[in-house]
């Protein structure tokens, strides 16, 4: 791996962003074929913050934040910035320093596979952060990773310029160029659930909505009254 | 495992349920001679609830919620729904859509042994759930397996019918036939803790109020007043 | 291990003590050198609390919380109580009795590298803790440990008297004789650091203020214009 | 809780035991309907054992090992000890102490959620154990729990008499009134497989001989010859 | 997700393969940068076995082995199978009869981001299997995946024909186009070692070899006599 | 923490380390009092391997195995190197050329809380390792840490010169003051088990021989014939 800062790198749609930003990680994984998810251990510091942009990368190595705060230069307004790490670590890579300078340039989060300190104050600042843990141990500024290259974040592949929907429900990543037909399907999707919430609301069964009835007992599904005939 | 619903179940004494769940977890537990609690990685979606119910259970696939829309049909008002899956798996089997089914029919909360999502939609509607995981990860509905046969649940057995109490420090079972001795020995023991705990308040120490002194130095404890003799 | 109380331990600096809790344990951890920090699994129970205190020490066993009714005693007002075990263990070792005990000492909260429970009550009676896990598995009084030996916790060493730091980025242990040397390069640390807010809030950034781009470049960074050059 | 010992349990039937042994836990688990499996955590300290026998349960408390000692009255020739732990522990509750008084007794091994120590020892000795951990991590003698009542074990419920198939797979339970039903069924299955095996090592794909072609296209599973066309 | 099998991929280079199959994981990975290791969850099922070979990739569902089946008949001879996975999973989707298959292929070996059974019987096939573990648990064949789209492999990217190198230190995954480059690489670092080890077995310290006590000592270490001096 | 290398260390008594190392960890650390085991992770890279020595120290930064280069000078004949990390951290500080570069000092082996690499040749070389992963993942040498300083190891405290003893059955620490009692008192434990193994081996049961009828039935011990009286 030669470290190198990439300049340039093509963001997603802002439209489709907006869009998706609104749908949430849950409607936006489903509608975009149940790929793309962060796994569960990436949780918000802090409860209740949506977000989405296109995602300025990081590769950073355990312990050590330095590129981060080159990453930060890199960063344009409506921009999330993502860090992965070369190996599994949770030390505090970030804090309410770094947060300032990111807010100061409209940054609207940070999703990273490593620790995260300070978090009273973000909560405060309301800067949003979702990470692997909490962690106030230190970290050095001495060896090089790199910016806007591919990485893999939680076990889901970035690349610079996808987008990035985080909620309380965990963080998706979908690529730029299925953004807008991504952000078509979950709007559709979320318009067809609010009939079937209503119904469900009125004591209709699922069983009957989906009509799951005839496939459950094609497959075998068997009724019995009591529990000694089971 | 023959896939089978049960319809009929036995469940517990809906006056022993009120009892367990005026007392909480900590307590039922230990009323019940310290067994039938969940292991801890069960934990709310969101602070603050306390629920007791008798449960319908179900067994699922990792991945696969179809089961729990066949277990909607089989729950009574007051119930709380139990999923243990067939391995460990923490993909989002639940959200807002299943919970309005769920409130629809008056169930009380849901204690699955994998993940959760929509939980912001969750807190709002008050449907109190406890887990082992937040994921939005989508499920499907292809393999069968269970409703209302025993399961073993985060580390706990739990057959149909018996007693669900849950809340911030997780959620334990009670057998329904042991329902009403619990009950009665949980009453007992806040009552006797009423009066301990003015006791400690007003500075009396516990080792005075439990008579530890006495077993401590047969047990072999020694004071010494510096470290260097320790 | 010859289970011993210790009754005079040697307490840290109650003014240092005090400075160091107003800097918080990110502030500290830093100003220390980047050592003593607890494992991030330890985590508040409740956030936004905020203490520092000289430890008084236990050694407990597992699933036993015997030795913690011992040290009530040898607690003052203004120490954290540490509780460390003997192995891995997450039984609720703690409640809100123990808690109306040590409030009415002067304790100022409670870490412990085992679990805890009455989470709700403790939250309600403004008492502080740090642990590993939530569990409301209850505990026997049957073997013998120890109160202010050395024990490590969360694996960090701490002396009875050091001085414990814990909010809501986790917990740090400074050793007693370290305490007002620590305290002093914190104050000058958080003081240095309210410069560089202000600059970074201004959209200078940390690359210039920390004069990063040279080391940077030496170490070989290449900014290359387009993802295809990387 | 209220400890106990059961002198007289219903041992599965010892044919069905034999043949259960010679299927091996993943072709029993399958002829089982793919249930009972413990949690994969449990592994055999020393490889190539494989075992099967009605078990003996224990309910032990963590970093208690005295109802082990107590079990080992109860057991007899053939016979498997399981010990389940009130508590996630991982102690090494059992050495070659333990080891050679089963052996004595013709115990044909140990099937343990916790620790177990002394493994070269017992490797040597040829006794066979299924563990969570290794640790050499002492115990204590202090602590009732029950002999020969139902316990959950790795996520699996084990009742008295079960029959326990354990080997390099893993370890599977088969309550004892389905034994002979289970073991005829595995009988079928790895006649089957033996089939299926020689027509696999001549070049015959599974999907011919499963038929799946038909299946997978109605799923919408589709083939295209170069990349930029998925 | 469309579910697609890609049919024609491109392979790395056969001699590039061999010789990086010959450097082993460490030496490849140090060739490369230090990028491309999966987690080190990722064990040898059993010990001694070293692999290289392009990749046929698999995207599988939890507790669904389908896509396996389907992708047998993409592997030729020389290949490794990788199999992801869309969430955490350890059931055992892998065994014998699959083996037999992909031996009967000529394929070279199998790593899979879940688990693996009929362990015995694979090493004395001789099939060598890199998995997260090991697991009797069966699957089913339900819900359609991918094979040979690119996927993210404990923690690692894998295109299809990427060079997969397996051995005792774990995986690594080498892009095609980089394979030739990285095997140069690796032959010139194992040559030079070679020298180093020489020196090292006669006594000659790193610190020397490698020229480190210059910039040690600007980096600020100090060497004291004695503890108190520290 | 002043980055430092401490030159002379008071190593334990060799007449003690003999014989601890002769006694093993099991032996050892039931001689101590159950104190001082490193944690269960810690496990050898090959089996069968039993060594004792005086422990030289290591403080070191996640991903950088700079101050391993710098502890090895101050390795002597007969010494135990034992690695611990600032965080948590698997990565691969360690391999054959150092492994040769200590074998040429007469160092026994290396107990290191990240990881290990070059497995299969450290097997070859006779080399014995205990570790908390296997990884491949390379390091740097680019941030200080301390040698010879006393540092927290998988959860115990290391004070160089202690005796470090690692067998299969894990990893104990007793410090050097200790040492010649322990050694006394795991003597005459291994003595007093060898007369206990041959009643078990006779079939006497550990009730008897440890005379624990009584105290069981003290403690309320019920004995019942049948099940439904439990």
């Amino acid at each position: 791996m030669k470290p190198v800062v990439v300049r340039n790198i093509k963001r997603a749609d802002a439209n489709a962003v907006g869009i998706l930003g609104g749908l949430g990680v849950s409607s936006v994984h489903e509608a975009a074929g149940r790929i793309g998810l962060m796994k569960p251990y990436m949780r918000p510091i802090w409860p209740g913050a949506g977000i989405a942009g296109p995602a300025v990368t990081v590769l950073a190595q355990p312990g050590d934040n330095w590129m981060i705060h080159v990453a930060v230069e890199q960063c344009q307004k409506g921009d999330v910035l993502v860090v992965a790490c070369t190996t599994d670590n949770t030390d505090g890579m970030f804090g309410d320093l770094l947060a300032t300078s990111l807010m100061a340039r409209g940054v609207r989060g940070l999703v990273i596979d490593a620790g995260c300190r300070d978090v009273k104050s973000l909560k405060e600042m309301g800067f949003p952060v979702w990470s692997r843990a909490i962690s106030a141990k230190g970290t050095v500024k001495a060896t090089l990773g790199s910016v806007n290259v591919p990485v893999v974040c939680a076990g889901a592949l970035v690349n610079p310029g996808d987008v990035i929907v985080a909620d309380d429900d965990g963080v998706v990543v979908i690529p730029a160029k299925d953004a807008a037909d991504v952000a078509q399907k979950g709007r559709k999707r979320v318009a067809d659930e609010a009939g079937k919430r209503e119904k469900l609301a009125a004591g209709v069964l699922g069983l009957d909505i989906y009509n799951m009835r005839e496939p459950l007992a094609k497959a075998g599904l068997t009724y019995v009254d009591n529990p000694e005939d089971a």
